[in-house]
């Protein structure tokens, strides 16, 4: 049997049943870590599951922040040193990863609060999260905001990643399944992608 | 051993190689069709990697769009018409699905090439994916153009939407692994993720 719901049914769900739809009507999503620094280098870190990429010349990736968001702090850190590092949660570390969406006081880093681990190997005004398999350097480079919602598109420019070498494969992609990345659909499922297929570029 | 590249060495690595590596790095990305038809009432459908929840109230998702797409029908038909619908790619729809990515003549709808059945149940504009369990349609609300390389987010409001009833949970979420959704990573690479858990609100 199939559902059908338009706009005025949705309007007239309650608040939390309609937000839980459409956060999981978008399919699946990247899980990440943000960490950031303000310029007295206290850090902050926070979840993620918008981290889009934007473009490879030059190495783009872009995510959202909604103007509620208990991220507040990666903002205005952002903004004010430039910097920030995106880092991807893998099946071992789903725990304190999910634990960085609690509101903490301003003074107490989700570092601290979640034991994860800040780890400085670069120029990075911002430290990488060093449970981390796949970690990303980036420089804030432009943002838009959403007329109809106040949401901002953040976009940051690549200066530097790290990865464990066995997880590339030839072609330069990396090999997520290996790495154990997981995905998250709706705000609180995690789960772990195995590979169908890989498809050949289509020519015609 | 890890691997560490900086923006120069980046840019250092062939075209196809960085393509590659940057592709992936954003993690894994929802899997859509996204159909339109022009004010002719010719179709057209292509695959996307970056559909995206931009918010719940108003139920809002977006997607990118590159300069250089194939997908340019696809834009021109949502500035027509105003519609379009996204469509989600489960595991039996994967080999039509990446068909659309091809060149086509224009006169050619890739609903014809690829065999995949155009349906219309609203007063949509444009067409669903008859084979997709999850169809979403939407109405252009805005758009934002990156200066940096001239991609462009294009964000629609939910009009309407269609899934099988059981694979709705009681809080309101869709189980996308019920329904065998597929996540991409890269260009080409489709995976079915396996739920490993569902985490509580952080409250502290």
């Amino acid at each position: 049997m199939k559902l059908t719901l338009t706009e005025s049914e949705m309007a007239r769900l309650g608040k939390v049943p309609r937000l839980n739809l459409v956060n999981s009507l978008s399919g699946y999503k990247s899980a990440n870590l943000i960490a950031t620094a303000n310029s007295r280098g206290q850090t902050n870190l926070a979840i993620f599951s918008s981290v889009m990429h934007l473009g490879s010349d030059p190495a783009l990736l872009g995510f959202m922040l909604r103007p509620t968001t208990v991220a507040r702090h990666t903002y205005e850190n952002i903004k004010e040193t430039g910097h920030y590092t995106i880092n991807h949660i893998h099946e071992d570390m789903i725990e304190p990863a999910h634990q960085t969406s609690g509101k903490y006081p301003a003074e107490q880093s989700e570092f601290e609060a979640t034991g994860l681990t800040p780890e400085i190997w670069s120029d990075q005004k911002a430290p990488f999260v060093a449970e981390s398999r796949i970690q990303i350097g980036l420089r804030f480079e432009e943002e838009h905001m959403l007329k109809v919602n106040r949401t901002r598109l953040i976009v940051g420019r690549i200066l530097e990643m790290r990865f464990p070498a066995d997880i590339q494969r030839p072609d330069g992609t990396l090999d997520l399944e290996k790495a154990r990345v997981v995905t998250i659909s709706g705000a609180d499922t995690y789960s772990l992608p195995a590979t169908i297929r890989r498809m050949p570029y289509v020519r015609l």
